[in-house]
């Protein structure tokens, strides 16, 4: 059986977000065995699972993907958006459109330090719409 | 119910290629409702899914992908296929694969801007082949 | 129909390593038709696809990864457990926390170069526990 649940998370600035709740909220039920794909529907932002318990992780991402991925690269051309436009797109590319976590036990089978992140590259990124895809 | 479906794409040059058209075309029927996994046969070329209007952004990722992992890296082992073989395995694992898609009341859940891109990483890739999975 | 599968690794040193055969003993049986989803259930390593043949691939993905993604990057805050840690969490959302793999004809459906990394990013990260997913 497959189900998908529209969800629209609420305006994030730029950065990254732990959305666990946010996305547990959306699903009325969790089937005993199953996987859940999650999926966003923007190239400038993204999804991801990691640390769920230190914020400076989550601040640390911030400074440490705009060093891979900079501002402002001479010779760039998709630039009309702004500075910021660019680098989310390659930003999204890099960590993903979706991710996948199997369900055990009626729940999902994340590790003890593991949580979901909306990842907003932009400096207005406005809200976000992801797909939840469960399939049991 | 499951699906596999074998795609062979029409040969590309290095760089970063709109491969929606081309995939569709292989799949004869949409399920109302499912999930799309997108799983590329090579390791020295990738999956994503970005912008798919401006032609200038998959310039735009030729360029910052070739500068965050550019070829010649002093002290790698794996040259004896050229300068563009080993950092196209990087990009492979950073840009991933597969892809994921939920189908909703028939089609492929994309936002407006999102296509399915083909990363070309090898100067001669030759032909890329893929699966084309589909749970519903 | 949906089955998981716990596997817990064997310890393994900071690098890339090939886990194919460790996955396929944990699996009974594989499924005519189906889809692999293997999740890793820690958020400072992770799981990709990649060249299995030339060991000195996977030598070269430890040193490119560790240039691009330094230990020690002035103003990172999350370093009380040593310079490896903060890194290890960055390359782990950049290469990702499962990977998806068709199964075609009761085996999975790689190319023939393809082989599965356990990523381990930590000096010392220890046994790491996945989650092989499959639906078939």
């Amino acid at each position: 059986m497959v189900k998908n649940y529209k969800i629209e998370l609420t305006e994030k600035p730029r950065g990254y977000h732990l959305i666990d709740s946010e996305i547990s909220k959306n699903i009325p039920k969790w089937p005993d065995s199953g996987l859940l794909t999650l999926f966003i529907q923007h190239t400038s932002a993204a999804i991801c699972i990691n640390e769920n318990a230190d914020p400076t992780v989550r601040e640390d991402f911030e400074l440490i993907f705009n060093r891979i991925v900079p501002e402002n690269i001479p010779g760039i051309k998709h630039t009309y958006e702004g500075p910021d436009d660019m680098p989310a797109h390659i930003k999204a590319a890099m960590i993903g459109s979706s991710i996948q976590v199997p369900i055990v036990n009626g729940r999902l089978s994340m590790g003890t330090w593991q949580g979901i992140y909306l990842c907003e590259f932009r400096n207005n990124g406005g809200r976000r719409r992801l797909i939840a895809n469960i399939i049991s």
